[in-house]
């Protein structure tokens, strides 16, 4: 069996779980803590990044978690996540690493480490800067304004549903853990998201219960 | 023909230049100034960033390094620069988004900033940091002996030469070219850096003339 090691609020291990749901892909879930990170899970990785992926049987040790995609979409292209055209792929691509840098460095990195990392590991302090979280609130209008844009002028962010409407949405689930996404504001990006919520690759993501930390009552709750 | 916008200290840009070189695909090529984004070029990105390459006659309009390369590489897969098995691209790929993250968000986004933009957009003050500027060189040893871990234990940093040493040159070349890499201390990233240099891809890298701004002497030896 494959094995996952992962963190459960990090976008990153979220994207891959909601791809090997998808492609119906069974693995072992393992868990990690990433502020005491196992050095064997990283033999050339300084950073120590999650997710880590391991094939059975001993085979490939993989990290990235777009590379983690990229690779199952080859293995397993049924059902497809990247369109056929190769301009098409491209848009996908920019789409998740838009999401990468500008959701997660603006927005998700924030609200984890504020609001959770400081409280359970006590460094550099245990006070939340509001400062900073009010700028991630601001930062998740934009956001949320930019997703309105693609849904309206297509189906789903880059077309019809792909690895981009996944690495959104498990961004967006790491915020809307913490009760930070302001949905009423926003009723068509609400419609999207109630679409990615509902499919059952989803539901160990809405399922997640981070120990110390409940999520609010819509957060699992398909009809929000 | 097809068109390159680009800024010429972005390792994001010049990797894009590095493939097209590689593949030997001619383009146009328009520097841009990204402190003065034209709005027409970015008509579905929020965050306006370069590079932006347009097929020719009307055709694609990409962006983010990583896909174009992954859009050039598909269309036109001679010479290859993802490597056949799909456990390898996933290598290949984790290196380019290790670079990416990292050696631009610890050293590249930070020399630029306060040698360049600093003194050209004099916002948000013309002063350099100095203790960011020393963070970087620290962080500069770090990721050279990275490099020369995976050489020893590869022949190029994911195994034969591939995306991943392009887009770590591409990011390199940028500190180079302020004198800020400590090459002495580190003979086999130097000897892999040599290499990458001595491509024909690299020739315009190192014509470039940021005005202003001289590059050391050595910036442009291939002997250095």
């Amino acid at each position: 069996m494959r094995q996952l090691h992962h963190f459960p609020l990090s976008p990153f291990c979220r994207r891959v779980r909601l791809i090997l749901g998808e492609k119906r892909l069974t693995f072992d879930s393992h868990p990690e803590r990433p502020w005491e990170p196992r050095d064997e899970l990283f033999p050339l990785d300084p950073a120590k990044q999650l997710p880590v992926l391991i094939e059975a049987g001993g085979g490939a040790k993989l990290s990235d978690a777009q590379a983690i995609c990229e690779y199952l979409e080859e293995l397993h292209p049924d059902p497809p996540l990247l369109p056929k055209r190769a301009g098409d792929r491209a848009e996908v691509r920019r789409l998740c690493a838009w999401f990468d840098r500008f959701f997660f460095g603006e927005i998700g990195s924030v609200v984890v480490r504020e609001k959770y990392l400081k409280r359970f590991r006590q460094v550099p302090s245990p006070e939340p800067d509001l400062a900073a979280l009010r700028r991630a609130l601001d930062a998740t209008r934009r956001h949320l304004a930019f997703i309105e844009k693609l849904v309206d002028a297509r189906d789903c962010l880059a077309g019809p549903l792909s690895l981009a409407d996944f690495t959104a949405a498990a961004h967006v689930s790491c915020v809307d853990y913490f009760g930070d996404v302001p949905w009423d504001a926003f009723p068509k990006a609400r419609d999207w998201y109630a679409r990615l919520k509902s499919r059952p690759s989803f539901r160990p993501i809405l399922a997640d219960s981070v120990p110390g930390l409940t999520p609010p009552p819509h957060y699992a709750n398909l009809d929000f």
